[in-house]
């Protein structure tokens, strides 16, 4: 008798009969035999209405009382698909963060977990019951309600899974899998029927938003598999596991994009120890997040420094570079908003040489551009005009012979 | 310097302007120096909302989970107070039942307060802060969340004033006091400044719906003085306190209505001993509460019983009582929906006779026919046909001189 810890997000839940539809598919499962819990969001929209409300009362609404407010989306999933489980005749319970009890540090809006007490949830499965858990919350040391941020319950369902030693965790999404490159733009993208953890980090820091980065880290750490799936369809999806040898033998994996960075440089930067601190502290300091950073030396001692930010910070970072280059005496300042990223992933290319100019290679034969490189153990990155989305990420897809067997 | 507990219902909460509206009430009872903490219900439909939704899934939910659902709703409205008085500057803080911990009996949708651990709210307000508590609801042994039933936010505040020792339970509803009589009825009724926890009591369980009637008796209980004012008006409102020398020296109080009863009549049962416990035990069984109950003996040893039950109740009560009426051998079995209640209240009576021929007399004088009679040491209830209410009420309250003076 296998433990499997579902979870399901709020589209999944977002009406009467979508939570009827998830009652019947765990109903299912637990009629297999299998012992059940299942981690739930709070239905899709209901988030954002409260914290309308909050905002309706304040600019900058106290941490601590938002996670009072949002904690109230899950509570209520987790009473109303345990009614719907009843009803089937699947006897079942519900359990808040606080109840499980799931410990948090004291991080409002984005608390870690500490540790999960897995007691209650164990006499409720040796009685036979489903338990339900609300996903995204937690408490503190003191007993305060606490919220792991959007996304949160992804990372509720591996902990669980974690601490209560599961078989494995299924993700139940709006997507049947893990694809070889974004289905929309490439319509023979296949579905992977496995993946390693460290090829779906970087998918998942890529823009593919199928899991949150965190709990693939997570379920890493703990050696948690992790299956994702779709709720509104049947289908084995996509495990993401440890690397095996029955593994598919492929080098690489998948072809990511992301549309939303926008990249800025400084020109003519004079060359001494620690100026990449100088120009990306203030940006640091802004909270803005800064993905690729590359720098080259030219003539003259003098240095040019390009990096990408989120396109909703371009404003603010290009207005901090602004004063940066005044300070530093360097040249000027230039960015771009209309690039794209794209990233050939895979655990393959440890060992296979030759993947980063083949990339390159098939991006020149398209007469594509490209602005900018960064590559790590299992992945190549490149940045190029967004014009070229669709071709690169097309050509790469079938240079690296990804399609689907048609 | 006062500790003053503050409750405000779902009607007083009912928008974000409201809210608003009781944050600058609160803060500006703050600013008097006064130590305040604040009870407050869900925003008024949340819960109709809540139960519609569980009632989708399920036409018997269980009743645990419906109180984990409907807990939400005051969860919501702690923190959205807290936003607000933070926002004025008033530094504030929230606590679910739980939280607090208002321990409870497991009976779920209905339970009853055992006990309540002040010292969160202890250190807070010494802390200088306001603590909103969520009314209504609490934990159990085992901390399953329950609830005390609709109103319960009543019970709550003043659970938590007897707790705290404070000084003053305000509830602040949509009326600014008790009446003389309901001044939709009579206009020249009159707000009165104070009243007995007695005379409370009688007019809570006589229709008057100002106060729910466990949260009299626990006011009454633990001695915690309760003032019943507008939460949209200034105003003084209604002491509701201990019988003491400096009250006003009022005979009758206020004349109380009811509109919600019916009348059910079995004549000609054949009378021995135990018939009254053969006819209403089944009547109780169906969990329908009777309330008035006379009996008469006649001729040929047979008897007739007449009770009241409320009118939503009815339909049940007479296919119940037209069974009992065929098993003894009764003659029949009439019933009236027609009638109401009316009722002179008041702890003078209990020190002056004569009351009840005042009554019976004044009644008697406008042609108002008097079905049944029924009293207690403060009160004397009459049902009569419901086309007399408006007479009836008018009649009595200018004949007891309550008349607001003009």
């Amino acid at each position: 008798m296998a433990l499997i810890v579902h979870k399901y997000g709020g589209t999944s839940l977002g009406s009467i009969d979508r939570i009827k539809a998830v009652a019947e598919r765990v109903h299912a499962a637990r009629k297999t035999g299998d012992n059940i819990v299942v981690v739930v969001s709070a239905m899709s929209g209901e988030t954002d209405r409260l914290l309308g409300l909050a905002n309706e009362l304040s600019e900058v609404p106290a941490p601590r009382e938002i996670d009072v407010l949002l904690s109230t989306g899950e509570q209520v999933t987790i009473a109303l698909l345990s009614i719907a489980l009843k009803e089937r005749g699947c006897d079942a319970i519900s359990y808040t963060g606080g109840q499980v009890r799931i410990l948090t540090d004291n991080a409002h809006n984005k608390a870690r977990i500490l540790d999960i007490s897995g007691q209650h949830i164990k006499s409720n499965l040796a009685a036979g019951k489903v338990v339900v858990v609300a996903g995204f919350q937690g408490v503190d040391e003191e007993g305060n309600i606490t919220t792991l941020g959007r996304g949160g319950s992804d990372t509720t369902a591996v902990a669980l899974a974690a601490a209560l030693k599961a078989d494995e965790c299924r993700i139940f999404t709006d997507v049947d899998g893990v694809y070889t490159a974004d289905p929309r733009l490439v319509s023979r993208a296949r579905r992977l029927d496995t993946i390693t953890y460290e090829e779906m980090l970087e998918l998942s820091s890529l823009g593919s938003k199928v899991l949150q980065i965190r709990s693939v880290e997570f379920a890493q750490k703990y050696r948690v598999k992790l299956r994702v799936l779709s709720s509104f369809e049947e289908g084995p999806g996509t495990l993401i596991t440890e690397e095996d040898e029955s593994m598919e033998e492929a080098i690489i994996s998948g072809i990511a994009h992301n549309k939303d960075e926008a990249k800025l440089t400084i020109v003519g930067v004079p060359d001494k120890p620690g100026i990449a601190h100088s120009i990306l502290g203030p940006i640091a300091d802004a909270n803005v997040e800064v993905d690729m950073i590359v720098q080259n030396v030219g003539a003259d001692n003098l240095t040019d420094l390009t990096f990408t930010v989120h396109r909703n910070d371009y404003d603010k970072a290009l207005a901090i570079l602004k004063a940066t280059c005044e300070n530093m005496g360097a040249r000027e300042v230039t960015g771009d908003i209309s690039i794209v990223k794209i990233s050939v992933v895979g655990i393959g290319m440890r060992s296979h040489a030759g993947v980063a100019s083949k990339m390159f290679n098939a991006l020149a034969k398209e007469g594509i551009n490209i602005i900018m490189i960064s590559t790590s153990e299992i992945k190549i990155s490149v940045v190029v005009h967004e014009k070229y989305l669709e071709l690169g990420v097309r050509t790469l897809h079938s240079e690296f012979g990804l399609e689907q067997e048609s």
